[in-house]
């Protein structure tokens, strides 16, 4: 399968389980857009969050994105009523997710997410549709575990 | 040039006013949504209104739109968070814009707008975008021009 197969397919995958976690869902054309103007990949709302997501995923480690991509994003979510998030997805690894503010910025202006980065500071999908927060080790000592049900 | 693509134009034209108008606008793919659920055409959003929008263009008169669009469409609009509409364009005149509650329902369960009610009840598109409110003779009188906002 190709390279651009599986990033299709996977990101139909995060479609389908922002749909099971009961978001309405718009997935952006592949092309015809009308206006000139970038689409984040994916624009989902339950009703309280709405969420303008660019989806990346990669067999590689890191994870690139340009800096005009992830300025796109920023504006579209900006203009919606949004909040950004960059989803990623490494082989073998679920979605995780950053704020665009978030991201390690390189010297050229692109922005960049280790493997590494994505596991120790990525929001993962039950965080970001609620069904869970990430909890400290102090907040474990509190037995406080966080909420594990539907918010 | 074919209906459908007469059809397409129009929809790229509607979804550039809208940018125009300042909202972040995105039309959903002609295929290839990843769910299984029915997209409304677009999918609009300034900060403050959400628009999940059902877009209709004929050269002729009646337009009608079968009960499972308008169903998709207020299924989609109350789980994403967004107003829905049904915009209705007949040739030679400007999109109008209806709350499917308030659209004529056939004794099939199909919805119809006839042109002579487009015109005379139909939301016009600075309405839409809050640009303008319609006003009626009564407001008028009692000084009250504006409030038409959705509940």
């Amino acid at each position: 399968m190709s390279a651009s197969r599986k990033g299709d397919r996977r990101e139909r995958e995060l479609v389908n389980e922002l749909d099971d976690a009961g978001f309405a869902v718009m997935r952006a054309p592949a092309s015809g857009s009308a206006t000139e103007r970038d689409l984040p990949d994916v624009l989902a709302g339950d009703g309280e969050s709405f969420y303008a997501i660019e989806a990346k995923s990669s067999s590689g480690d890191p994870i690139y994105l340009s800096g005009e991509e992830v300025e796109s994003l920023i504006f579209f979510a900006q203009n919606f009523g949004a909040k950004a998030r960059v989803g990623v997805r490494f082989d073998e690894e679920d979605w995780y997710f950053f704020h665009p503010g978030d991201l390690y910025t390189t010297d050229g202006g692109n922005y960049r997410v280790k493997l590494e980065t994505a596991l120790a500071e990525g929001e993962d999908f039950d965080e970001l549709v609620g069904r869970s927060a990430r909890t400290s080790l102090g907040e474990y000592a509190d037995g406080d575990a966080g909420g594990n049900g539907d918010a």
